[in-house]
């Protein structure tokens, strides 16, 4: 089976750069893919992704060797074994506030006796390799979304669930859970605290951290603390960022007139 | 008929900051509808964009003001009027190298009896208003691009060709033809002298000049060549441009392992 | 944000005239969004429409005044979400039966602390403005369908669940669960019994009513016991409607042949 | 291979009522198929569909036996050939002036050694039968546009163009052409004039007539001139129309005040 | 309403030859549909399908006779409905393991005062007919599938919910719960042996027996054994396995060079 | 810039063993794509794909070392140049008569001072390298389908066309043109004559000569003949074939009853 370089990037001791994929595009998806990231995740929960666009976007970033993995809107069986019988090498699962539904989470990315994945790969196989049901279980990655008071109040439960592989902090919902305020790249002294006691936790428990981030200074920072995986922004986010730049810098010393246009 | 705030921008003086659609979605054309831009073309031709792409990124971009127009990959009448009729507020065609050519594209875009438009306004109506049919021939543009040496030779008879609105120079073309290097923003010398003599000609001949740029301050350099519709790279570009930046931002002063990942 | 004009005819009290999206197509959508109704609503229950046709349609929408709003098919946080991020400015949830269906419902659409709802708008953000998170709570319906017998018994518990906008009956369904008979306008005076109870309890606890109906008559008959939110038929309704009897007005004193055609 | 019932309805003296999809959607299409259209339309031309959206549209219709379509929306030899090969079962081409065009345009749909369409039916084959090569050159119909001054100014010459079956007038561009105003089921006794000659000249020289209508009973005049295919509207019309007449039903009699919303 | 010719063959005591759909594209439905098989799953589980490209799949099968049918990703009260109200003449449900969620399946299937089937067919009525709400409960099919320890342990209970017509064994998952391998047309004993207590204890209960297979050997072994619906691969294995054996045979007597090709 | 295996198997002598495409879906070309093809071609031309669906088919291949081609569906500059900058490795054009034909073909697909491509590679860089325009012209493939009389007629004239590197013959076509039968694998002696006419003349030219056959064994004739490039039937007939197979051997021995399913 065709190695998953984000575990060996882990068990080195490294930290992943990952992309994240928010347009429904199969085109977007393999621009990001030769970026340079170690892996991209197809976000099917905020991003505006289902299914039916994301098998092409997976194909897509299979034309590189970057690892390509998928945030499912909810912890939901049927499209958490679609997402992996179309090739996903792992799956972030949001709102996991509780042991019980870290578990149920985890049997669904697993095949018998571990877990209750329906036995079916497609393109996972062409993917994958023809070894791909033996090595499943083993290369595939769970990463469970950290991101409420509840799940803060049951982490240590969390994290000790058999198989999980790592978290994923979302601060913006984690924010909005202690503070009342959903920020990104969170300075708010709650959140920090918050992400510094998830991360202690996982290397406590052996378990990888992973964290939402926006600038590259702030991801250095987590990296720092003992996060291992760090997204920065999405494919929306920069494209708007870079073209609403790219705009003002024309704007700059234009006449300020009513309508637009440059005078 | 709605206004073309292109054709106002102009009518004032002023140069249109325009954004260039390469993606085949809605959801990055309409986040590029955001980001400020006076216009956006879709482009057909070297984009990743046909008609059928080409429909929801044209109703994306109406969710905002800011104007709808494309590039056709060819002079073909079937995909001009088509794409007129599906809402798109002028027509840049590439490869104009004849007063022939130039006439035929014009007259695909015009009802009758300046031209040979079929009539059948569909979404066009819809974006348009219901006085569409009246104000079409006014209102719609026309840019004819000039990109090889057998244009600039009958650069004067392209420019006189009635009801041509402007015409928008594809440097790298142009300088393929001219110099046998595709460059963008190009500072050869021949090429830069092509350029001018561009809008020059225009100047002489009433007629607006476009031309695609990449940086702005090579764009702000057009602007004040006389060019009034200068285009800053892609959207394909931007993320790529971004995606990459922020991937090295990250890379930087970590340990070059012979894996990627960030040690 | 934008203004939610549904809220607001509600606050004058008016009545909304909804029209009903089945058609998986962001054209016909566009289509609709310009015949002058207060509201579109995009089924992805019995319409042939799921999310990745709802994102083009509400763009589609978008491009006019129209409110766009989406029918869910169950009451499915997931799915919700998403068609929030992508910009519906309000849900409607088939099958509340009980009052704790009807709280989950509710959480699915509100932001912490009243609710569940994670947080990252995309497409919400463009189309409700900068200013989002801080009025989606306020701003965004939810209305919670009430069509079978058991929600008529928990009708009051139903009305009164905190931060519910609306109620929605399913005539068709009320009348199955009621009557045995599945019914567009219904006139079985047990289903017009029942859709008169809702309304009345409706005005007791201060929560608008609407209904699903397919004659205008009618319609007017509903806004008449006081509802405020009434849908007329569908576009595929209205377009097989309209194509029969453009076909039957053709066949008119035409010949009775075996083969069709007309003689 | 199968009947085209068109023809046969032609052959035993009929009119054929015939429906019109410019809604890129195989859901509309197949409820406009069940509505008793004799034959439907894929408007590739002034309809907002390509060859992408007809393939699956004409996999709709062949639900039912209505007769499969398509106006293609130039002389094109690869997209006629395309969509023969997808199961159209007759090509409408638009803006035939010339005799020379006409013939052309002939020659792309029929096989050699009448013209020099490409061997190789795909979906053909699944819809017409497995003798469809030896029967598609009697089968399918070949409709020819005239709409301009100049198509009429050459009637006799097109209308004599061998292995030619049909015109097809369209009022709106023959109206623009000969009085500069486009105008639906024409009264501009100009244009009237011309749709009686064109009759006249089909009659003369034993090819079907057919023409472009949108009421019924304009159609039903056609008919009684001797046209033998008349259209009625288009889905998107017919769909507007149904939709602004039932908005208007419910506004009557209501308040008409600044907001929308019935009061 | 249109016959089940599903039931109609159980009825008479014969065995279906169903094939089976796992690649998203109505082009290759409607090849599959015209090769002669009784009916057609639409795998929305493992195959590569999701309901917005299920709906073409299902319009290109009904252009035959060959009856549509559908695998639900999981036991989902919305996909269900979904798919029933697009045109699927039956539900195949993944994972059954208790008599409780077999009721739940049956009930998400039927309408009232059966189940709790949500009123508003679309599709179904174009396919089925006018009568279709009337029939509907009793043409359409249910079958649970029984691939677990769990459900053999289950069997009598499961087999014995009302109104569900047959069950369906997966003998991969079956395998791979029941001995920890998952194997197509398996022989393990232990595997071998469930599947006979399988059809026993339909035939006990006078429920149809479906199986799914690859070999028609091994799927002729399972109808001697009373089996009465058997599956033979699905288009993406029979393609694969086409393919594959075409290349090899060119492959063979060929120089086995380091690179490819055919020296 | 990438490699292109084809010219590198010809340059060794070899014959390239090549699949075709028909399915617009990338999920069967994928499937494809892992079958050990050298090359396959997308068909634009009888394939029912158009630029839409080809593109994710060309991410699709791009998976696998194998080489992707296009064929389009007339002599289109638009189509050939945007399916190169879409990433195809080599264009085959259909009905290419004359000289003059081919030399615009050829122009089509070559940069300056060769031909008269557009600059603006987008996928093909991804796919192809960042050298992609310095080499482009020197890796990408022209093959010119010889498959008319007035073909062979000018069948010198075409093989020296500076810059064509390969003819492909479609014997349906051919056979159509010189016998006015259309035959897959032809055995009528006047097209077997013409096949070996034209391997003769590629090999007096230093032409590679291509063929599409479908039986292996036909193919292998033909390689004996000294073709060097074989195509083995389509996606679309292997798969109706596998699977008409299939159901007969299911048939076999079953009791010949008036409805179909196995008794």
């Amino acid at each position: 089976m065709r190695e998953n370089k984000v575990k060996s990037i882990w068990k080195a001791g490294g930290a992943v750069v990952n992309g994240w994929l928010a347009i429904p595009s199969s085109v977007s998806a393999e621009n990001m893919a030769h970026a340079g990231w170690d892996s991209l995740v197809i976000d099917m929960q905020h991003g505006l992704v289902d299914f039916s666009s994301a098998v092409p976007m997976l194909q897509a970033i299979s034309t590189t060797d970057t690892v390509p993995l998928a945030r499912v809107p909810w912890n939901l069986p049927d499209l958490m074994m679609k997402t992996l019988d179309a090739g996903a090498y792992g799956i972030i699962c949001p709102m996991i506030n509780t042991r019980e539904e870290c578990e149920e989470f985890v049997s669904n990315c697993r095949y018998a006796p571990i877990g209750r994945r329906s036995f079916g790969p497609t393109r996972a196989l062409w993917y994958g390799g023809a070894d791909y049901a033996k090595h499943a279980n083993d290369t595939l990655i769970t990463m469970a979304m950290v991101e409420t008071q509840e799940a803060m109040d049951n982490l240590d439960a969390i994290l000790t669930t058999p198989h999980l592989d790592a978290i994923y902090v979302g601060p913006a919902d984690l924010g909005l859970s202690l503070t009342g305020v959903a920020a990104a790249d969170p300075t708010h002294e709650t959140t920090v605290a918050a992400i510094k006691t998830i991360i202690e936790a996982c290397k406590r428990h052996n378990i990888v951290g992973g964290i939402h981030c926006f600038a590259p200074a702030y991801a250095k920072e987590m990296i720092k603390l003992g996060y291992q995986f760090v997204t920065l922004g999405s494919d929306n986010s920069m494209l708007a960022n870079m073209a609403k730049q790219t705009v003002a810098q024309m704007r700059e010393g234009a006449q300020a007139a009513g309508a637009k246009g440059l005078y």
